[in-house]
């Protein structure tokens, strides 16, 4: 079987970091480059952050294009709350030697689609900000995107506050771009990403593997679920932006729902939100989405270990 | 066991009708009044229908005092499309004799509420713009309620439209107030509502009960399950508002869900959504509400039989 | 000439003052009754001054009803910035032993408005809230009224921000309902209601009076000319509630423009503001208000100083 | 003096038509390329339009790159009502062999920006597409921008509605990218606009002159007027874009007003009205435009007039 073309976008970021170390090491993918925009932390620290994952899971070869600064019309906010000043809470990866591409986000997005002979897919796990202007400055670049496989939002909840889910939060009028686009997405949002979930004991047989890459994943986590539990009480973590790789990698493990999805971009308590339609009397031609509702979080996790254990 | 005293508050509408068919009968409730509301239909065949479904059951004694025929701050729609023209269906009753009292609505309930020596609690099954109404003229009068069972919202879904449900999508401002009044909410929406299903086969034993009762509620339901099948190609039917009277008269059929509800005011797309906020690190101080989440719907229509029966 | 039949609806409030010394000092107005409302200050305090106001310029016999504590929709603010903490800045008026009527503001006005053989103009110079109830609770009271004489809103311009006048920002849902209802409105705004200032030179010419009701004005005065100061480096005071009785007893000092009026009660920056038509191809059918624009600023001050020197 | 180096920016369209005229013919700018945009037509027309006009005004050697076709965020909107199938009225220009260049206009802006060595003025007469994508694709390229002299919105009034001006309400979220940009604004809104107006006899005057450019621009204004005179009932006509290139040949026919402009992209009523504060007490450190007030019409005619008699 012929390896899946992908553009990674991402915010790096504890579950940015996971989705990496899923898709470095994953021989179904084939990774055109990897972009990243501000969201968990600032663009300089996500760039930095990226950069050093890949080099330190040793792929070094792959580019790494530094995107959007700011969000596309609101001002920004950034989620140093959960991530950490550093964004990658209190892991310390050697510092890489890689610098980014010349090339901004956006126009290395383009013309790694221009030259693909492939559709490829776009896999953005922060806000969508890179994606929105690429639509916007080069509408016809669509053609050469095969879906859009994405974590945010939730077709039935919220985590930045009760309706909206922080990466559209980040950037909602990026995200109506891209879900109005026309493009085929896969929304991965919390109704699928809540429950992938893994739990203390896990994180410590993740530890136990004893090489640098369990070394580090069991670090991160064992901090994101320090912030869990305590802005949360909650144990365990849940590795949302690792969902989108494994849709990709083992879209067996993933349930999903057909429908129109949209995002709210007025008013005040439910802005931000992602509005999910799935009511049987929809208008069925405007489904656009395909929204993950559940996962097989035991396969899930063996996963993310066997991902590890291979490094 | 004492009854509970209640003001119920109708736009009678087929489901309205089922859900009094349940209380005129019961013998756990004392009514105290019944109000009337624009919603389904106009103020003038809501009330019209109101009273005859009263006489028809046997109930004339009991008080029906006349409401709001526009909502609290924005125009009017009301649901024609779902109930037909007169609010019943084909269903048709013998037209009363009964007038509605001389008090409007408000100042009926009000009336009620100060000369009660017990709290009572209100159940309104359509729009919220008399409780509303009530609420802002009459401030002190919420003291005299014991709490307010409505039939409106979705935790996590709309009818009208993807994300609001008609009840406050008819006025979303009048379920503002009425949802942070500090009155104790107990929210049957479509969450549960949905599930409070009749099916042909059972409409069709409620007609073989062979009484008057049976008659004119297998009438109505026929036409709201043909209107099912037609807007939404739904077998069977969602006897909404009748929820709310099973919620005080046999709870242990519904599940419900502490939180915080309130209602989106603002926007467009998620205007008139009941936001309904369960994360686990809500303040829950400010937690107002039991939302209805599931329904035992076969002990629900075996309820709703042996009402029927008992006429 | 007759009399003009009047209930005014304040939240006294020092402009508030300065409107009752025009209104009770005036042979014009035949004043039915004033009724207060939460705005300038809170309740219990505009109420207060109300009454002492009253009293103090010899008309106790006029009756005074409490209305509301709290917005129609919204949470409550309050301009003690403005008004001070007891909401006459530093002036201090003999408590009265008047008490307010038993019946609430809304209550007292249908029932003036109902006894009345002749239609009442509604003259509200604060927030719009007992003015909605009142509709919405007795709609039908709406042919007993000439019509409203308000001050409120700002067809090009706000004070609480750039969009929103105080009057209006504090209860958008009310002002709303009032705007929509259908009576004929003055808008009394601040394209006019800036235009009423009052000099310092002017003040120290009321004083100079020397009489109680020189006195009063002109210590109040002091306060709201030092607060326009220190607030906006704004030499003199603008009088915005005096407004609207001058319009009714010297109409001719006032300049006004036919249009549309409304209220915006939706998203975020222009929340409140009082959006106005004038363009030629607006559809002129729905023209609702009159929108005061100029004041002949002389002549206003003269008449403020003429009532103080009556009394 | 050395000559102002601009792009202008258009959606040709009738006064951007004039704009253009004022422009090509001026001694005064350094004219580096022209831009297209959709909004008074698509951007099929607009770019045809406005490569006719170069041409045939005899300045064919200016580039001319076609832009965005759809709004950054929001659906599309055109004016056709205003100018006509074609965007010129009746008006009718050989087709010009010119083609527009093969970089998009936000690339082809980015570039001469980029090798300029000078900052240069942009100069937007229709909707803010172009130049939103242009500053959130290349954020770098702020400091290449001298200023941004736009015909937009109005401090205090619109057109497409009671608060709305049409560049402004055919992309709002641009037009806030735009405005929130932090680069400086004169914004030429309907304020002043609205009185640049051409009688009916100075048409007349115009096609007198007996020149090509005088017929052409006859033509199209005499077909603009009876436009207005149909929608609104109004003689004459408003030259809205001609005003942005006036202030910047002839500044002194212009009177601005310095203070903070933003675009509402909340809400309905208010949705797309520029919101300007000129409040005294407003936090001058955030003013970022001039906004135009007023215009000596008598000079912009006979500006416009000589401009005619010298092709």
């Amino acid at each position: 079987m012929s390896k899946i073309p992908v553009i990674i976008d991402v915010d790096t970021g504890i579950d940015d970091a996971m989705a990496l170390v899923l898709a470095l090491q994953s021989d179904k993918l084939e990774i055109r480059g990897i972009t990243t925009v501000a969201g968990n932390q600032t663009i300089e620290k996500t760039t930095r952050n990226t950069i050093d994952v890949v080099e330190y899971f040793g792929r070094g070869e792959i580019p790494v294009a530094m995107g959007a600064s700011q969000p596309l019309v609101r001002p920004q906010i950034i989620a140093a709350y959960a991530h950490g000043e550093s964004g990658l809470g209190t892991a310390v990866l050697p510092k890489a030697e890689k610098q980014p591409e010349e090339l901004d986000a956006v126009s290395f997005i383009k013309k790694v689609l221009e030259e693909s002979e492939e559709k490829i897919t776009l896999v953005p796990t922060g806000p969508l900000t890179n994606i929105a202007i690429l639509l916007k400055a080069y509408p016809h670049i669509k053609d050469n995107i095969k879906e859009i496989v994405l974590m945010g939002g939730g077709a039935f909840q919220g985590n930045s506050n009760a309706t909206a889910e922080f990466n559209i939060f980040a950037d909602p009028e990026a995200a109506s771009v891209v879900f109005n686009s026309g493009v085929k997405l896969v929304m991965c949002g919390l109704d699928v990403t809540m429950k992938a979930l893994v739990t203390p004991d896990e994180v410590a047989q993740i530890k136990a593997i004893g090489n640098k890459a369990g070394d580090f994943i069991a670090e991160a986590l064992e901090f994101y679920m320090a912030m869990y539990k305590k802005n949360a009480n909650f144990i365990g973590c849940a590795v949302h932006d690792a969902v989108t790789i494994t849709y990709l990698i083992a879209p067996e493990l993933i349930k999903t729902r057909q429908g129109i999805a949209k995002v709210d971009i007025d008013g005040k308590d439910s802005y931000a939100a992602t509005i999910c339609d799935f009511r049987p009397w929809r208008d069925k031609e405007k489904d656009n989405a395909l929204v993950g509702v559940d996962i097989d979080r035991e396969a899930f996790v063996k996963l993310l270990m066997d991902a590890c254990k291979n490094y």
